[in-house]
């Protein structure tokens, strides 16, 4: 009777997020305790879209929903699961519904779950893994958090350097236990440290006698296993990799990345400057009101200070403010323009670094351009409010003084927004968490500055 | 003399970056006309990095590269540089150069290449491509700008349905031109329907014998060829694909989207996102001061205008201040709180909607517990502020304005902080794009409002 609440045809729209019907339908299942309503309606969905699911319903519902299906949630639905949940999840999942869940999954994936459980959770998990398995996950977990190490499958192909196309596809038929995902065949020498590799497409498009080392591809590249995970994800990008072997320090071969595994990285990293630039922190939509306020109160008591920084300059002039109470009024047009525009800089700069196209190469041209930006913008809005504060005060002078602070403080802000990340990742800061405030506090307090400034020496 | 500038061991540090003094070195080279040298320095970088450092270098020297070094440019670099810079480069290319460029290149590549060139550029290009390639680039042209049929390449390998392992192994070694990437083979029905597809991984590794329908992936997904490449990016991210067929509107087989490409879509859709929170719009680093400017005006132009309305709702409480000169020392703190807050709020709302996380199923838990998080920051803050009113001023009725003014405020940030984007995302407006202003402006208004007039209400 609800089954055509979600036919495939109202779906099609938008078919990959998740429907808001699908979502209503769950709830409405659970709430009844209707188990087998709940498994018809996810059977068709992909285990990303349960873990969304599971990250979109209430804390309530989600624990009854584990009691009455613990089942669903498997392996690749809890390496899915975003943080948060997942802890609220291994809470009450049965032992046995948990064992059967990371017993499916490859040891890569596991280290994914289990890395940012705190140590209870972790061994919970742990306690119910397979002996070599958890020696492997163990052994990943010993690399740095966001390295290669924690990145790469174990699981690799490998070939000597001498073998031929038939050869090589000999062995890998007569290979019990081949990897889920892999797209090249590694060449190593005698020490395993890699060489090179061959394209599975290329491999399959030779003639049996080819020599492998002879069809190698150009984009071969290594890690090493303590690299940075950023840093990595960046190399699949910029080079085009769809995988790529990773070395320890004696240049041995312990591991491949793949692209899937570069891409999630990459996209993580975009979403952490997002949140970081907005002051954000690392939260999720699925975190509960005191984590959330927990995370956001930093960046606001910072503000806060900076604020009040420029309260202090503002009230160095409360004479003038006082005899004159249109430059209270003008006053946050000065500081607000600057504000922007320095967000502005300061976010294209940011970006930059982060994508390692602003480099000591061309950091005085880019210096250059935003302060002429600066300088143009500055200018055009000057003459604007210059002629909005004639019209509205009836002062020219006023005009001329909201003008040339205008200029000022865009030339400042188009400075500050690009040599103050610069210097904070100089100095090892991460320039997309700590620029806004800097940025707001130079051009809150040079426009405050500079208008009640000017305005004490010229009209008063 | 100079070739120990960089030595493998020094760029080691940062292997990805285009080293500094590489780049320092070029430009000696062009300046000193010294061709042979740059050929020596650019021999070991990647088609990628040669495009950064055209782009990080000055338009003047650029063009003394491409007239000193027309052959470096070859189609790989020409594929991967921006936009602006691309059209820089294409007005000094000699046409000979041009020619052999993009005749090296896949038809998906060059219409990477042309596809956002002036119509004049596009057919400078078009006109030394050989008669099929230049068709095949035509066709992709009619489809719509960021959709699939731009994205895909036009290169595909099927099989039929029935086939075993060996007659595929065989078909594809008997192939002449096999796609330079390709991850499946595509099983498709007699009328070129795709059905299903099988993992090279997976081919390599069964029996001559085993039938093709038997060792399909279950992955498999298509997408229609006017689809946006966004929402096709998002699902190969969401669902861990590495290729996918792409079907016309009769379901016929078309094309192919990589992994790879679908990695660059992603990646450039997140910058889009960080670029238009922070009103920027679409720039790149290489873009010159009047480009810029122009960009960025808009957005500044928009504050003007919500900086002024924030301006006039100060100017009805003039009297106020003329009065106690400390409420316009004071009000920028709760505009600025409310301001923050808001942002943080926007944000992430913004972010979940790009990542289908923010949905009608979760639309109003997520309105509260923005709500609720504004509520209790806010009575800290309000608390703070209250005490400092206090001190400074020696006030306590001031403290009380102040603490209630900043409590309405970051309420109201909350609420609107996610209602806005909400709201706008209904009604097709990108929510990255002009959420911002409209945060502000409330946050702006509702903290000069609230402060100045519980001030009136309360003190004079």
């Amino acid at each position: 009777m609800v089954e055509d609440e979600v036919t495939s045809e109202e779906t099609r729209e938008d078919d990959y997020a998740l429907d808001d019907r699908v979502v209503t339908s769950v709830l409405m299942a659970i709430a009844t305790g209707d188990g087998d309503r709940v498994r018809t309606l996810l059977e068709p969905l992909h285990a990303a879209d349960i873990a969304d699911l599971l990250e979109q319903i209430d804390h309530g519902p989600r624990r009854d929903f584990i009691l009455l299906v613990p089942d669903l949630v498997d392996g690749e639905v809890l390496s899915e699961i975003t943080d948060s949940v997942r802890e609220d999840l291994l809470d009450f999942l049965p032992r046995e519904a948990l064992s059967q869940a990371v017993n499916d999954l490859d040891s890569d994936d596991v280290v994914d779950l289990v890395e940012y459980l705190d140590e209870e959770q972790q061994q919970q998990v742990l306690d119910v893994l397979a002996g070599p398995e958890r020696l492997a996950v163990e052994q990943a977990l010993s690399y740095p958090e966001e390295s290669a190490g924690r990145l790469m499958q174990r699981e690799v192909v490998i070939a000597p350097e001498h073998w031929n196309v038939g050869q090589a596809i000999d062995h890998l038929r007569a290979h019990e236990d081949l990897p889920e995902q892999f797209y090249h065949v590694i060449l190593v020498d005698p020490r395993l440290k890699p060489v090179a590799y061959v394209s599975l497409g290329r491999l399959l498009g030779s003639r049996r006698e080819a020599r492998l080392a002879e069809i190698t591809e150009d984009s071969f590249r290594t890690f090493r296993v303590d690299q940075d995970e950023g840093d990595i994800a960046y190399a699949f990008n910029q080079y085009h990799l769809i995988s790529a072997p990773v070395v320890d320090d004696n240049d041995r071969l312990v591991g491949v990345i793949t692209i899937d595994d570069a891409m999630i990285v990459l996209d993580e990293e975009a979403e952490e400057d997002i949140l970081r630039l907005a002051g954000v922190g690392e939260g999720t939509l699925s975190d509960r009101v005191v984590e959330t306020t927990r995370r956001r109160f930093p960046w606001l008591a910072v503000n806060l200070v900076t604020a009040i920084l420029a309260s202090m300059v503002i009230s160095l002039f409360d004479e003038a403010i006082a005899g004159l109470v249109a430059l209270a009024v003008l006053m946050p047009i000065v500081a607000s323009m600057g504000g922007n525009a320095g967000t502005q800089s300061l976010t294209v700069a940011v970006r930059a670094i982060a994508t390692k196209d602003l480099t000591g190469a061309n950091v005085w041209r880019v210096i250059r351009r935003e302060v002429l930006v600066g300088l143009v913008n500055g200018v055009i809005f000057a003459v604007v409010m210059g002629v909005v504060g004639v019209i509205w005060f009836g002062s020219p002078m006023l005009g001329v003084v909201i003008a040339v602070a205008m200029v000022i403080n865009l030339v400042v802000a188009g400075l500050a927004g690009t040599v103050i990340p610069v210097v904070l990742e100089r100095i090892g800061v991460d320039p997309a968490l700590a620029s806004g405030a800097f940025v707001t506090t130079v051009t809150d307090v040079v426009g405050f500055f500079a208008f009640l400034g000017l305005a004490s020496v010229i009209l008063l």
